[in-house]
């Protein structure tokens, strides 16, 4: 974080889109900042993907129609997030740099003419961007419209990971950086096996294609070398804006949707977190998704709030099937990330693009113009937006933490784990799914940071664990709190090795259990567990063979390659307790354990209906309970204060319509932890 | 055209195939042509794979076994469609020019040892192909025996976009005739979209692969240049052949298979059309594609006569599964052809090929020899021809029009379009469909073309429209015409840029509607819509949030994203009338979709069977009706005339066996036009 | 063989793994000699992946290492499998020559930090691995402990067909060879199809990626010297190190995994078949494809004894769901080899790795450590093995035979075949399977071989079958013997020819119809065929039109392209039976069909429950039946003799428990063949 102040110099919350005006002749520019104003809109994106038009041939800039657009959109009072273009060089960068072609990892060289990624290890690339950067924040720095600096766009989308010559070079430097002496190398990635011992840097290279897969600690290497370039290609910028310019500085992060950067480490050099969501419209249930998204945004940030930077009216354009979404669905996504934390709501983009790759993608105003649901309903959000001002600066507070660790994440998708079924995010959404259901609030966090604030702490997949993060969750428990550890946890360390003691060895204090054998289930089989009073539950896609030490056994396999052995267990530790799930379980399941695991933790469900999202920020002076009924029929709410949207008084009980949102100002809750640290 | 006279010098119909007799000793070319006479062949195409054989090395030529083959067919009254063999270029030419290998849009390089096409673009080709032309007209011009020249095979297959080196020069060039200045390039791409602006025209490549789409204009243009290359291909032989040859020359096109090349602009070029057609055997009703493929042959041709190249006997060998023909099959696949427009037709091949990649492809004569079903189908056949030789110079008349247009196949076909379930082909078959179970003779035509003659007009799938074409459809609906337009019409113009106004703007006059958003459905999602009158259809794939404005509602939509909104609308313009449908309907839906719709036509459906199909063709003295049956059971056919297969004599009524076939000839209809002209 | 004494010096049957202590701390070393003898281990395989830690820069050799742990395990007396470790070239052996690189049939260029395989034509990989061979050769040839050599490793996995420009100059020298002349090769690979003809050795290229299937022919060539490729560097490495050393060599096959090695011809050039076997998890009888397997191994060495070089102690790592073994599944397997011929049981590997790609692979001492199943389980076989260890030299004896021939394999698999619905590996299994459901003991065969000793031959897809193999079986059934002939088979000669007269043609004489036309089925599409005596079975993928000449049809069916057609039938032939089975079978149609062929050809099923594996191995003195259970109940087995596992005496009957296994050692078995010639 480059300074203390991190949040653009704006008025209530932020509310607009990425703005493309030089896709537009200037009469529309006109009608544009006049629609602005019409819908409430207060900032907008510029100059995402202008480098051609403003760095027209290599060190010669034409910035006068920049100029005029920033003018005429202060002109309007509508505040500027300037963006830098360096996702998208322009022809001629290519043209006179061919070696900063981006290159996979079967050798394959990308071609110009989509958003055309540079190498993020070419000199020129790294050169050209400053450049661009430092004239940008030169020129408008001290414009008054400018509130927010837009570092590229999406790092690391569509590719990250580049295998051109520069790639090589840089990774070995990095390497030796990493490791100074190559027996260090040697050792982290276990070059023992498949005779891979290198006895020189110069031998090293990328973990290009190979027949068989290749190291796993190399690649795993090579995605955290990735994700510092590209850090680095940020930092470069920002440093090279910040030489001119005082405004807090961000990139739109892809949380949950694309998970190739540690946005842990990227939080911490952005001014304010701003992030892009768009919904999975196969999923029939894309807000959990959304929720989960939202919740990261906020964590990486430490709680601060953040900006929502991009997310869409309607439907989309690069997926299977762009489902649209239906009336009342657009306010319904918006509040909820409010809701989660987010004091800005932006959308890609303001005017539908009549040509290129996204001419598909909805719009705050679609290809039918104006006088359409879309636009009525972008118009409406600006105007909620505004009666929803003094929630700006609250925080969500969270009781349970779900651990999410990006380097986890990277290793368990390397190839040749134990079943293709078994998926990082499918993991973190199945328990998250049950939580969010539950309307208990929750927090991502890192397996080796401060958990005491929390009452329950999920690792739904903590395949990867460092032995400092092992002992930070025995610790945690031991002094009183209650662990939920999935199966696939605590596997191998940080160099992808198997933990001396076997899987899950280094929680075995907490849990009170080892993991003899993985024990996989065949495609599409399912069979079942009992639970000690009885009931059943579904067991998916994989068991285990546990080794219970000190735990008591909550559910034994019915069936299966597990049969008669245990499937759940339930560690007395310390103060605390840890709990193991050696199996996927079905709905069902999930809740028989959710209830137990309630119990042990102290945390109280909510008891709204399900499907009535239920999240609260707290102020200063007050709290605000944000409700959104993604049922098809009305919902009640207990709960007594000042309905902001509508303005009416609240006195114990609401109804959120069907398919509806309420935003109700409530009184401050008791003070947290102080009633009951006992029981923790 | 190069000339008036456009039909090879022969007797009656055309009857034949490919023959290779360079993959046979001498003493099965007696054997040929002694079968060949036994089978009624009269036309057989030589040398299209013989370029290695008949140029040894660069320069030298040896035709001495390509005379003997010649003279001998000549001496048994066997015409000759002589090939130009430049579909596959020798292994020397390779080894002297490795850079005319042809380059994949990822940059994979082909190899040899296949179909062996050459780039396109590149000048060694070129010369190469003219210079083996050339040397064959040169010699074979005035031998009595060739009536036809057959240049290249297959434009377009295997492959057609080539991105080596000399494309990309190519390709610049092509462009700067096109757009003269970069800024009209600049703009008809669209490229501020994404920061894709061009500075200079060697800075602009081929749209080789990219990490997300690349620019669908450039692409678009890809597309267009890659047919201008292969044409110009066809060209340059062509020309080379007319200096010394006055036989009218062709090409093989794969109507229906390969929507790579325009065949419009194709059929321009040559004296006669010829075509290819394939069974997709996984297709239990094939002969739909078929059909289809037959009635767009005549189409491009602007009604001429065109050849059968090449079809099958029994199974091919290229599909996953090859499905051999049944008994009566191949004989009813012919004579749908011929009752289609088909004035020859022709196998691959006459012999099938003891080696190489197509050894399972069925011949005329196959494996198991000429005491097979096969050969005695072939011979009967061959005899059956004889006796239809009549028939020969008629012509098909419709009066109902299914708009094809190869550029809006292209466009469709790109990336990120609203969903994957809707493509170009399919819609065209769910029209065409219908019509062909009706047994309503169609033509396909462009939009832009003179269309007063048709009753009706269908537009299944006209995502590419230029206004000039939109502009031509309002008209004739204004004059009377009776227009159907499907969903996804109107979208964009011939730089793929989405037309000013919104979806279908272009065609509001004529439908009374505009769209104000897709509503793509999940996978599988079945919707409902209800018609006026009160029945029901199945709703698929896409449903509309449509704007009413002057049309009549027809069917609303029951569920789905749609729901409660208008379905299908129906719009009174002038003296006639547009019909718009926003959804896939199933089965029972288009029929109820298309009776509403040949009432305001003033078409009438066929009332033969379901399966029994049959199709006129008009001479000067008669006219022709053939009859299909591709049921399993007899089925009556209402004509009166003289069966001349048979010879039978016809009064009022015939009875089609279960899978066989009739022509009878017949008086001509009523003059055409005449009897209600108001009321079109 | 390139020596009479074919077997490591070892006592009994040998038991072990591979071993690789470089990956481990030595105090784990001196732990696991301990391990080892308690084990029951007194064989294991070490160095195969030591190349960089041995040759740590070019010509410079460190042995210390190697040295030590050799001697550590000769002092406490395990016998040492010597590897030669040139299935991975050190990283500097790439840097070094860079041009060694593998090459993927479409250019790909591979990577190093997998299994590093190098192209097999690089001179300056066959130089390395002849120096590392002959270095190892020099020290280790006269250490007591070193029992056999074990060269490289898994020829031709992960990848064999390399396309790197060193591969495509020895593909030219190795055509010279085979051809001399250039029109021999034209002819034989039919150039004259699509244009291929070649008029220099030097324009002959690998047959890389084409856009439509490259010539059949060349691709089966190139499928042939890469198999000589590959064969020329084991018999490189084979003949350094018998340069001073004069134990067995050998190296390890993937029978029934891995086809493109043709393992006749390398038994030839090993002392003693070693083969790797795997179970596949998603086949919930992957016993059938291990007896497989292990037929195939013993085969291939003509009878004799076999080690089992790798199998799995419980799930691997590689496939899509790693499925562990059961209890007594790893007992169940090893029996069954050794049932099968195997007289050594060795494991991937000793000791789990924690790190690398692997590390999810079973081993016999697994992550969770001795206090383990697993760990038990191999401790138990060790015991049991020893208990076994008069079995070793007895030989498996079969009446029956099936042809298996890798070049069929190859050729079969090339694309363009009348459907994707039949491969060669499924018919082997389909007709495979009955056979061991029906406890028939089987060798594989070639065609051409002497086949007079067995009763019967199976030839389940013989789809290339040169004339000479054919007459052989003609023959065959001349004499007496009973052919059973799945369809697909006698199709091409060695060249992918298809054969003179038609389809099947060479096999006439035998089975007393021709092939008129292949008739594939649609996908999932089901008939049935009736035989003469009513009952009903399944016909599936593929019927045939059948010229029945001298046979008896058998069944016929009842439906399908078939109709009313000859789908079975049987040929009395001299003093033989020929049947032709035109269809695939369902299983009881299989079961009809054995049961009919068994009675021609004087074959007993065994008569025990179904999932009773029962095999037989006879010694000089003694015969011993190994009797597997894999069903989860008891099984009943008559015999009388000494259970050796028990020590118990057998009188009659014996009672294998469920998942149980069983040797009996048991009066040999009345000489063969004496008693009934007349009836063969």
């Amino acid at each position: 974080m480059s300074q203390e102040s991190t949040w653009p110099n704006l008025a209530g919350i932020a509310y607009g889109g990425d703005y493309n005006p030089e896709q537009w002749p200037r009469e529309t520019w006109r009608e544009d900042v006049v629609l602005m104003r019409q819908a409430g809109v207060n900032l907008v994106s510029v100059g995402i993907f202008s480098w051609a038009l403003l760095e027209t041939s290599e060190g010669v800039f034409d910035f006068s129609w920049l100029d005029e657009v920033i003018d005429l959109l202060h002109e309007n009072g509508i505040s500027v997030d300037l963006g830098t273009p360096t996702a998208s060089p322009p022809a001629w960068f290519f043209a006179q740099h061919p070696d900063t072609r981006f290159v996979m990892r079967d050798g394959t060289v990308m071609g110009f003419g989509a958003r055309g990624m540079a190498s993020h290890s070419a000199p020129a690339y790294q050169e050209a961007s400053v450049r661009i950067a430092t004239e940008l924040a030169r020129r408008y720095a001290d414009h008054p419209a400018v509130v927010l600096w837009h570092v590229h766009n999406e790092y690391g989308t569509p590719v990250s990971e580049d295998y051109s010559p520069h790639a090589v070079r840089a990774w070995r430097l990095w390497l030796q950086e990493r490791y100074t002496h190559l027996d260090a190398l040697n050792a982290a990635w276990g070059t023992s096996f498949w005779g891979q011992h290198y006895t020189a840097w110069e031998h090293i290279g990328a973990p290009a294609i190979t027949a068989t897969p290749a190291n796993p600690a190399q690649r795993l290497d090579y995605a955290r070398f990735t994700d510092h370039q590209l850090r680095q290609c940020f930092i470069r910028e920002r440093d090279a804006i910040r030489q001119y310019a005082s405004q807090p500085i961000t990139t739109n992060f892809m949380a949950n949707q694309h998970d190739g950067c540690d946005l842990w480490a990227w939080a911490r050099e952005v001014d304010v977190v701003s992030d892009d969501h768009y919904l999975w419209a196969a999923d029939e249930e894309a807000e959990i998704g959304l929720a989960i998204a939202a919740d990261l945004s906020r964590s990486v940030g430490g709680g601060r709030p953040w900006i929502l930077m991009e997310h869409s009216t309607s439907g989309v354009n690069w997926q299977p099937r762009n489902i649209a979404k239906r009336p009342g669905q657009m306010r319904r996504n918006s509040l909820t990330h409010l809701g989660r934390g987010a004091d800005g709501i932006l959308f890609f983009q303001w005017r539908a693009g009549r040509f290129g790759a996204e001419k598909f993608h909805s719009a705050m105003i679609p290809h039918a113009g104006t006088d359409s649901r879309v636009f009525r309903e972008v118009t409406a959000l600006g105007g909620d937006l505004q009666r929803l001002s003094e929630v700006r600066g609250s925080r969500v507070q969270a009781d349970v933490a779900v651990l999410w660790d990006f380097e986890s994440f990277w290793a368990q998708g390397l190839e040749w784990r134990p079943t293709e079924d078994v998926t990082y995010a499918q993991q973190i959404r199945l328990f998250y799914e049950r939580l969010w259901r539950d309307n208990v609030t929750v927090d991502f966090a890192l397996p080796g940071q401060d958990l005491s604030g929390y009452r329950l702490v999920v690792a739904p997949a903590q395949y990867m664990l460092r032995l400092a993060g092992a002992a930070n969750l025995n610790e945690y428990v031991e002094n009183g709190g209650t662990l939920l550890v999935s199966f696939f946890s605590g596997i191998v360390d940080e160099n992808d090795t198997v933990h001396v003691g076997g899987f899950g060895a280094p929680l075995e204090p907490a849990l009170g259990v080892r993991v003899e054998e993985f024990l996989p289930l065949r495609e599409n089989d399912r069979r079942q567990i009992h639970w000690a009073d009885g009931s059943a539950s579904g067991s998916l896609a994989w068991q285990e063979d546990l080794v219970v030490t000190t735990a008591d056994v909550q559910a034994h396999y019915v069936d299966g390659p597990g049969e008669a052995g245990a499937a759940i267990t339930r560690n007395a530790h310390g103060a605390g307790t840890g709990w193991y799930v050696s199996t996927r379980l079905d709905a069902s399941g999930m809740r028989s354990l959710f209830d137990r695991v309630y119990a042990d933790a102290g945390v109280t469900a909510g008891d709204h209906p399900e499907g009535l999202e239920v999240i609260t920020r707290v102020g200063a002076d007050a709290a605000y309970v944000t409700a959104v009924n993604h049922r098809d029929e009305p919902a009640a709410l207990a709960v007594t204060g000042t309905e902001l949207l509508t303005g009416a008084d609240i006195a114990g009980a609401l109804t959120v319509a069907a398919g509806g949102v309420a935003v109700i100002r409530t009184a401050l809750p008791h003070p947290q932890g102080g009633d009951d640290p006992d029981t923790r």
